[in-house]
Formats: C-alpha cells, structure tokens, sequence
C-alpha cells in the first residue's frame, strides 16, 4: 500500500526495546531472563494493602473516575511536597512539581519542550537507553562520558566541553542517573556530584537528574540528590513510584524551576491532558498511610541480598578478564567482557543453547562503543533463578571466549 | 536566568488550552460553566461499580500492579476486537488493536509517526482544539474545510485537493469527527461517509476517524462508523472509555492496519512503556460484567434531556440572527453568532460581569476564521445552571449586539 511508505522514514527514530523484546523471550519456560527491569513481584503492594488502596478509591466516589488537573491531582502535590522533603531533602513548592504518567513520560517530555534538532546532549557512557529513544525524537546530537567506580569522569566531561566551546558550541543539558545507575549498577561520588553543578555552572547547561532508585540503597552511603545541592534551580529532578511502590500506577513526578514546570504541564495538555485520577489517588493513599517507607526497607533486604548472590558468583565463575558493577543498590549489575566479544552477536545462541538472557551493552552507548558489555537484572529473577543463570551465562562466556581466540 | 531563553522558542508550538484555562475560571462559585468538557458526574460508575472492578483488582494480585505489555494487556486486547465487532460493527484482530493513554495519546502519536513538518493536515473547520494541539508538535500546514448540518462539505474538500494537485501537493490525513462532532455538535451523513473514503481513496491519504461520541446518540440515525467501510485499511479508528465509563482510567484505543498498528506500538515505547495496568484491568472487568452497556442508555437518557432543554432555550432566547447546531448526540451545542461580535474579546467581560462561560470558537478553526462563534458543553452543569446559564449568556450577547451597532 503506497500511503504506508512514508511510515519507514519515521523508523530511524524509533529502534525497538531490546530490553523490551526479551521480556517477550522470557515467557519460554525454562529461560531464565536477567533482561528485565522489572520489581520482585513479592515487593508490589500485598493484598491487604491493594484492599486498603481500593477502600480509599471507593470512599471518594466519582471523583477518583473523572479528570484532574494537568499538574496533578493537588492532594498528591501537596503531599510529594512534604515527601521531597523528608526522605530527599529537595525543597520544592508545589508549583515546582508537576506529576507524570511514569517517568518516562517526564523523558519524552522534556525531550520536547527543551531539545532542538542538533542540539547536544550529554550523557553517561552507558546510559538508560529508554531516555535516548525519548531524547531521539528530537534528533540530538549526543556527547557521551565514560564513567568509572565513581561515576561519570568529570575530566572528560570538561575536555568534551571545551572542545564543543572551541567551536562555538554549548550543550543543551546533561543527563545522569547519579544513584545506582541503569544500566551501569554505578553511582556519583559526592565530590564529583559537587564537582558536576560547578561545571554546570560555568559552562552553563541544565542537568536532568533521573532518579528511580534513590531510596533503594543496600550500603553505607553520603550520596545526596543533585537537587538538593542545586542553588541555582539549574537541576530537574525526575522520579517515579514505579520501583518503591508499582509499575502499574505509572505515576512519576518532576522538580524543577517554576518556570519550567510551566512549560511540563502545557506540553503535558497534549500528551495525555492529565495522569489517571485514580492512580493518583493510589499514589497519595499509599503515601498518606506511609506504606511507601514500611515497604522499602523489605525492598532493600531483598534486593540487597540478591544483590549480593549475583555479584559474588559472577566474582567466583565468571573469566578473569571480565569486570563487573558492585552497586550500592538499585536492579542492575554491569559487565565489560573481553574485548573479543560481541554480546549482540551472541545473545540468541546463548538464549538457545545456555536457556539465559541479559541485556547487550551496546545499546546504552550514544557512541557506538559498548559491544563487549552486558547488563543483568538481580531484582526480578529468583534467588535460584540467579544461582542456575550466572552458572549458565559464565558457561556460555566461557565457551565464547574459547572459540574468538 | 539565561538558560531559559530557549523555551520561549517552543512556545508558539503550544498554546494554553482556553477550555482548561476555563476549567480554573469555574472554580469561582457564582460562575456557571459551559467551558468544559467533562461527563455528567452521576454517569459516572456507581460505588457498588467502583467496589466490583476494585474486588475484581484484588483477585487479580500483583499482576495489576505490574508493567504490562506497550500494546496492551492482552485479555482487554481480547475484549476490545469483541467489542470493536458487536458494538462498532468493526471487525479487527489483536494485532490491528492498541490501547493507548486515552485518545489524547493517540493523537499525539498520530502526529509523531505521520507528520513531517510542513505536511498536509486536512481537518473539519471547527475541529477538536486538542487533536491540532497534539499535530502542532510536527508543524504541518492545515487545510480546513466548511461544515453544513450533514458534516464535513465535500464539495469544498475536493476543491482544496485538486489545488494541492496542481501545486503537486497530497495531504498526509484527513482528520475527523464525524459523529457528534466536538465542537460543531453535527454530524456526518451517510452519503457523505461513503464519498469520503471514495475521495480518500481517489486521492490517496489516510483518514483518522475520532469517535468519542459514537455511543451517546439520543436521536434516531443510521450513522455507520468510518472503519467499518473501510475495504483499503485507510482509516485509523480512535477512541476512548472517557465518555462512556470514565474520564479518570486514562484508557483509549486505536484501531487499524497491522503495519501501521506497529509503528504506534513503536512510538508507545518511548513515551510512556505501557498504559496502567491497573487501569487496563479497571477496564477490562467494565467490559466483562457488561457495566458499560447497562451504563449507556442511562448516559444517553440524561444527555439527551440536557441537549433538548439546552436547545430549546437557545432557539428561544438567542438573537435570530445567531444559529445553533442540533446534535443527534455528544456533549456539545456550537453557535455561530452575527459575525460583528467578537467571541473571545467579550469572554472576560461575560464571565465577570454575567456569570457565565464558554469557549470561543476561534481556537477551533485552524484557518483564523470563527471568530463569532461558540462551544457550549452540556453534559456537565446541571439542568439549572443550564437555564440559568442560557438566560445570562443570551442577556450579554443582546447586550453586546447592542454595543457593536
């Protein structure tokens, strides 16, 4: 059908979610996936609390089932409030928040509202590649940053900025997942986060800090929010219920500068006009009865112990010459292979002869490096899932190794 | 602060929605709204309805509270090709069906995998403000065609089509409303449908059929969706569950080709993953215990008595030089008034000095033309805002008829 050409020419933008793909793998029965990003489904909220949730829905009658304001439903804003300021120690009004429909919509959106085509956008080397498809839309130019056990390399960071200045150039924003980075497992030192709003500063951009896992931490840290140093309203701070509370709310929210906000909310009108009342409403109850804060320390034991099996297997049986993230919390853990070996290339022979799956690291590097990496997700496989699947991938690295040399 | 001037550039790209802008307006207690969109809150489910589909969460677990598949959960999937056949008389599979973030989401998407900018759009003049909203993001051109009592003026889009020939220029897509059309309240013949698709076909470009309304007729008609004379795959088919169970669950749906299906699946990835699953389950059970059909007639009943009684005012207390649409169904009455009168220079003053609001109707034409007309909702206030409503707002426009001589 001729009217259907044009379609293809919009396909550049969009690659299919790799991520997303192997979940559809993962219904195979005897694969265990690592591909995921999904929560433990012991941690989503138990029956009585959904019954405590839906009793709530129900004593507000029909106005949990019409539209809300754009912004939010004023209860949930008033009351993220008070939760950016005593567990994130962000001070905001509630004309600096706006909710979102899942954090991804607050990507796509600032996509939009702030990126120009050619515009350069600096990320982590790897990054959320979910953000670099939302960011796509607007055809970017992308600068990336290596990272190392603390973080993204500020001195690279600095270099790549002089250069862009040489030529006239200043970045749009930068983009970084600070706290237990997907897919990386790696979070900022403070220094280098203090390090990061000077450099802002001089050169003059705004920084997107995206921070799903903040409060999923299993270790001793000091890692405070970027926002929270911000002093100059220079950091949009993005962050969603989908990894304390639930996915299924789809229920994120943003901080930022008034003036910003402004522009969230009247692009947020023809997105989606407003986020589901009744989520929202979930949300606030859940926030409300302080659920959120009795569940996450039963989310942290239990990640952390997964954590933990999973990072000392792949110490144990995985080749010497691979290294692995040793995060302080979140989902991920990342590995760099031998340089020899392409984790794309390999990835259906492995889900077919070995029966596991991971996510190829290439797709999270906006500079086409990245080929010998992989991310592993610990918080929704089982603890057995774990032992069976590092032993089946360390296989299956094994055996590649053996055959590219 | 410096790093802001950019956003000042994205501006003319989105204009604050004056229905919302009148939303905040109603908040004032003495002011009786005809500015909105929002059902009648008593159509809305009952709380033995909330506490059914809540029951019915509960018995599902954790699965609601999880991601779920960008294109759907498949048991609505399921449902909804059921639907489509019996009650729209649309035959589609699964894989030509995608739940969407209510039809806002659909919009929006249709302009990011259809439009390149400087496309042609073709839209009934006056159309749904926020369907041009959503197509601004990818700056196409508009073509705008006159409406009489039987819809969309044939004779005038041809004329506009063979122009664009002979420049060498084709449409991307036709957009419509055809019944109950918001704002104009009219409807498209059947005659006139079946000679849409022909000119679609002989001219060749996609037609996306809107239909919110569809199920909220009140008068005798023999109106037959788009979609379902559709032989080439042409029409994209959008619609909602806000209008026929409840705004607040967010969840819409778009049917059509396969291949063009895909591309929306594409585009949902990025934007927000997946639509609640919580809400899709909300959904699903209105579906299955039949509460949308049993609901229905009571909506029709209501809206039918409001529009009667909205009407007959309107003929009675309006100037006769003003004319009023007479729709068959929907929530909206739309005037044309003498073309002296200037709509939205007079808003301000209405709403102070009579109490009463209504959307100008220029922002709904996409040719800078309409500048004396009005939308007024009915399905929200009550039947005595709407006498009392009718009788301040038919007191200014003599009162501003008077000015203007």
């Amino acid at each position: 059908m001729d009217f259907y050409k044009f379609l293809a020419s919009r396909t550049d933008r969009m690659k299919a979610s790799e991520v997303r793909e192997l979940v559809k793998y993962s219904r195979r029965k005897d694969l265990i996936s690592f591909g995921g990003g999904l929560p433990d489904p012991a941690t989503l909220p138990s029956k009585e609390e959904i019954e405590s949730a839906i009793e709530f829905i129900s004593s507000l009658g029909s106005i949990a089932f019409q539209y809300s304001p754009t912004s939010g439903v004023p209860e949930l804003k008033a009351e993220l409030v008070k939760y950016c300021r005593e567990k994130l120690d962000i001070k905001a009004s509630e004309d600096e928040i706006i909710v979102v429909t899942g954090s991804q919509q607050a990507l796509d959106i600032t996509a939009r509202i702030l990126i120009n085509q050619r515009d350069y956008v600096i990320t982590e080397l790897p990054t959320y590649i979910a953000a670099i498809q939302a960011f796509n839309l607007m055809r970017p130019n992308y600068l990336g940053v290596p990272m190392d056990d603390d973080g993204m390399k500020l001195e690279c960071l600095e270099k790549s900025l002089k250069d862009l200045r040489e030529r006239g150039l200043k970045p749009k924003f930068l983009y970084t997942i600070p706290t237990c980075q997907n897919p990386a497992g790696l979070s900022m030192s403070m220094d280098r986060r203090r390090h990061l709003l000077e450099i802002a500063s001089k050169y003059d951009f705004i920084v997107i800090e995206d921070d799903p896992y903040g409060r999923l931490i299993f270790k001793q840290t000091d890692l405070k929010r970027l926002k929270s140093l911000d002093e100059e309203g220079r950091v949009i701070y993005i962050s969603t219920f989908s990894k304390i509370y639930a996915p299924g709310v789809r229920i994120g929210w943003v901080v930022a500068d008034k003036s910003i906000i402004n522009f969230y909310e009247l692009a947020k009108q023809f997105i989606d006009l407003c986020s589901s009342s009744i989520n929202q409403y979930i949300v606030l109850h859940a926030l409300q009865s302080n659920l959120i804060d009795k569940r996450i320390p039963l989310i942290v034991q239990k990640y952390k112990k997964k954590c933990e099996l999973m990072y000392n297997l792949l110490k144990e049986m995985m080749p010497e010459d691979s290294r692995w993230s040793n995060p302080v919390g979140g989902m991920f853990i990342f590995g760099w292979l031998n340089e020899k070996i392409n984790t794309k290339r390999m990835l259906v022979d492995v889900i077919e002869r070995y029966g596991v799956a991971y996510v190829p690291g290439a797709s999270f590097f906006v500079d086409g490096t990245g080929w010998n990496t992989m991310r592993l997700n610990f918080s929704f496989p089982t603890e057995e899932q774990i032992v069976l699947g590092v032993e089946r991938l360390s296989k299956a690295i094994k055996e590649e190794e053996k055959n590219i040399r």
